[in-house]
C-alpha cells in the first residue's frame, strides 16, 4: 500500500505484526496445554482466518449466526457461536449444524427444548457461566437453573452437554497484570466448582474461557481446557493500558487525511470520525477522552517510537476526528496530509470499516453482517 | 414488515413519522424564510432523499465527497459538502464539479491555491467560521486569515465565493430553548459581523447555518439565508433531551432479539450491539448511561406510551446489550421476543446498519462508504 493512494479514512493492516500476534498465542497454548479456540470477531476475514489455519488452527469462535454462516462457506468445520442461542434464527443454525460440527452457548431452558425439538443434526451444547462480568451467562449459585437445563439436555440424543463456558470480560477493568491473574483464578475457581458438582454424569465436562488479557498475560492458567481469546489477533490501545501488549504490537491503524489545522488550540481536524473509528475511549490521566494515538509512517508501515505523549484524538463526530497536539507535536502535519492512527479498540474499528488495507498491498476481506443475507 | 420475520438486529423506519418531520421542516422554512439545503447525512438514502423531492427540495448538504457522489448519479444537482476540502480527493471533487453545482467549504488558504489550479469547472466557496463549537472552522476575530482566505479566492475564475457556513454544533449541549436561542443568535451575530466588514466587496454574502436543535425549537431565526439541519429527519434520544422532538416524532427504531433474561438483576440481554447502534448515549439522572430506550410493538409500528421510565439498555458490547427494568417492566419480554428501542443518535445508527426495514414493508436503501468505491 502506498500511502499517496489514500484519499480517505482507511484501516491499514500490518501482516507482520497480526502474524506474530497469531504465533505468540499459538505458542502459549501449546506451552500450557490449552486447546486454542481463537475468537474470529475481532478479525472476521476469510484471509486472516487464513493465516490461523496456516499455523494449525482449525476450530473456531464466533459472535453471531451469521458469522458462522460466513466462516463455514471458507471450509472452517468445527464453530462454536459464544453467544446465547437466538431462536429467532433457528432456520440458519439447522443449516449449520447440517454443515459443521457446531458448538451452542445456551443460559435459557426452554430454549433447549426449541433447540431439541426443532434440530435434525446433532450439535455440542456449552452451557455459559457468569463468572463475574454479569453480561451473559447463569450465575455459578444458581444450581437450580443449571440443573434443570442439565436434565433437558440429556432428554434430546442430538444435544451433546460439551461443557461450561465463561468470559471474563471484567478482566479489562484491571489495571495490573495481579489483578487478571485473580480475575482468571477465581473464574477458573467458579467452573472447576460446577464441574466437580456434575463429575458423576459427565466425566468429561470441559472448561472454556476467552479474555484476551489473561490470555496475554498469565503465564498459568489452570486446568481449563480451552481458551477463546480473539482480540490478540490485532490489539489496540485498550489492551495496551490494561498490559496485554506493547504498543508495537498493534497490528491495525487508521489513515486519515488531515484537512485542518488550529494553531491557536494546537489541534488538527481530520477526516475520520466515528463512522470509522466507532466510539470507544480511554480515559486520560487528566480526565480527557483519548478516542485514537498517533503512529509515524515508515516506509509501508508505522513505528511507534513518537506516539507516547504525542497527538491523540480528543472528540469523534460523525466524520470529523478532533486531535489534541502539542507545541512540539502540532508541525506533524499539515492539511492533505495522512495521518495513522492506533486504535482504541480494534474490533469495533475493523467492524466499523469492514476492510482492510495490507501494508504488504492489496485488499483484506471483514465479514458485512448486514449485506450477507 | 412482520415483525416475525425479523431475527437479527434490523432498523426499522416508520414512514409517516419521517415525512411528518420533513413536512414539519419545510413548512417551517417556508414560514421563516430561509432555504432549507437539508443534511442527507443523516438519513443517506435515496428513498428517503425522493421523499425531500416530493416536497420541492432541489437543493442538499452532504459530508463527504463519496456521499455527494451517490446523490449525484441519483440526480440530485445542488450539493454542498458541509466539510474542509479533503484534497487528496482532488479527482472526485474535479468529476462533480464537472456535473453539479458544487458548493465546498474552506477553512485553509492553500487548499484554495490548489482548488483555484486543479478545478476546471466553477465551484461556490463557502468559508467556514467557527460560530463557538471549536470543531472545524475559522475563528471569527481571525480577520487576517479570512482577508487572506477571500483575496485567494478573488485570483481564481472559477472559485465564487457564495457565503460563510457554520455548525452551532454546541447546542447540542443546551439544556433550554433559551439556551438554544441564545447559541443561535450569537452565532448570527457573529456571522453579521464578518458579513458587514466585506458588504463593500461582496454585497450578497450569505450566511448558512445548519443545527437541528435551532432548527427545530426557534420560531425566529434572524437574517439567515440557509439552514442546513439533517438528524430531524429521524430525530433520537439525544434530540427529545434537549428538546427538540416528542418521543413520539423519532422515526426510526432497532428491532432486537431477546436472547437472555436475568431475573436477579431485572436484565434482558439482547442480540444487539455497538456494530448495530453504536455508541453514543445519554447519561441519566442516577448517572446510569443509556444507549437506548424500549417502546412497544404496535401493529406494523410502535407506541411510546410506555417509554418514559420503562426498560432501557445499559451498556453495549460488540453484539450484546444488556437492558434494565424494574419490577415492574421485567416481564415484557422473554428470550426470543422481539425487542424495539429508539436510538440515541440516528445518524450513527443508521450508518452503522447501512439499510433501513420499512414498517410499511420492503427495504430502504443506504449509503455504504466504504464499499461504494
Amino acid at each position: 500500500m502506498n500511502f499517496k493512494q489514500i484519499v480517505k479514512p482507511s484501516l491499514l493492516l500490518d501482516p507482520q505484526r497480526c502474524k506474530k500476534n497469531i504465533h505468540s498465542m499459538i505458542e502459549k497454548a501449546a506451552t500450557n496445554r490449552f486447546e486454542l479456540r481463537p475468537h474470529f470477531k475481532t478479525h472476521q476475514s476469510h484471509i486472516i482466518g487464513s493465516w490461523f489455519r496456516d499455523e494449525g488452527i482449525e476450530k473456531i469462535t464466533v459472535s453471531s449466526v451469521g458469522m458462522a454462516t460466513f466462516f463455514a462457506v471458507n471450509g472452517w468445520d468445527d464453530i462454536t457461536i459464544a453467544f446465547p442461542v437466538n431462536i429467532r434464527q433457528m432456520e440458519e443454525i439447522k443449516g449449520l449444524s447440517q454443515k459443521v460440527k457446531l458448538g451452542l452457548v445456551v443460559v435459557d431452558p426452554d430454549t433447549i427444548d426449541i433447540l431439541g425439538k426443532e434440530l435434525k443434526d446433532s450439535v455440542s451444547i456449552w452451557i455459559e457461566i457468569d463468572v463475574g462480568t454479569h453480561r451473559t451467562g447463569i450465575r455459578p449459585e444458581d444450581t437450580m437453573l443449571i440443573d434443570d437445563i442439565i436434565e433437558r439436555i440429556k432428554s434430546y440424543p442430538l444435544l451433546n452437554l460439551i461443557g461450561l463456558l465463561g468470559h471474563a470480560g471484567h478482566s479489562y477493568q484491571s489495571k495490573s497484570v495481579t489483578q487478571v491473574e485473580r480475575t482468571h483464578e477465581n473464574a477458573v475457581d467458579k467452573m472447576k466448582e460446577i464441574q466437580k458438582r456434575y463429575k458423576s454424569a459427565f466425566p468429561a465436562l470441559k472448561i472454556s474461557l476467552g479474555d484476551t488479557p489473561a490470555a496475554s498475560m498469565l503465564s498459568s492458567f489452570g486446568p481449563i481446557d480451552e481458551f477463546r481469546p480473539g482480540n490478540f489477533v490485532f490489539y489496540d490501545l485498550q489492551q495496551e493500558e490494561i498490559g496485554s501488549c506493547h504498543l508495537d504490537d498493534i497490528a491495525v491503524a487508521m489513515a486519515c487525511p488531515v484537512v485542518a489545522v488550529h494553531p491557536d488550540r494546537l489541534q488538527w481536524i481530520i477526516y475520520g470520525g466515528g463512522i470509522h473509528f466507532a466510539k470507544d475511549f480511554l480515559t486520560l490521566k487528566d480526565g480527557q477522552k483519548c478516542f485514537g494515538r498517533w503512529v509515524k509512517p515508515d516506509g509501508k508501515s508505522w513505528v511507534t517510537s513518537e506516539t507516547a505523549g504525542g497527538p491523540y484524538i480528543s472528540s469523534l463526530s460523525q466524520e470529523h476526528g478532533v486531535v489534541q497536539c502539542t507545541e512540539r507535536t502540532f508541525h506533524l502535519c499539515n492539511p492533505g496530509d495522512l495521518s495513522l492512527w492506533l486504535p482504541v479498540h480494534s474490533c469495533m474499528t475493523a467492524d466499523a470499516m469492514g476492510e482492510y488495507y495490507s501494508t504488504d498491498g492489496g485488499k483484506i476481506d471483514h465479514y458485512r453482517e448486514h449485506l450477507w443475507s
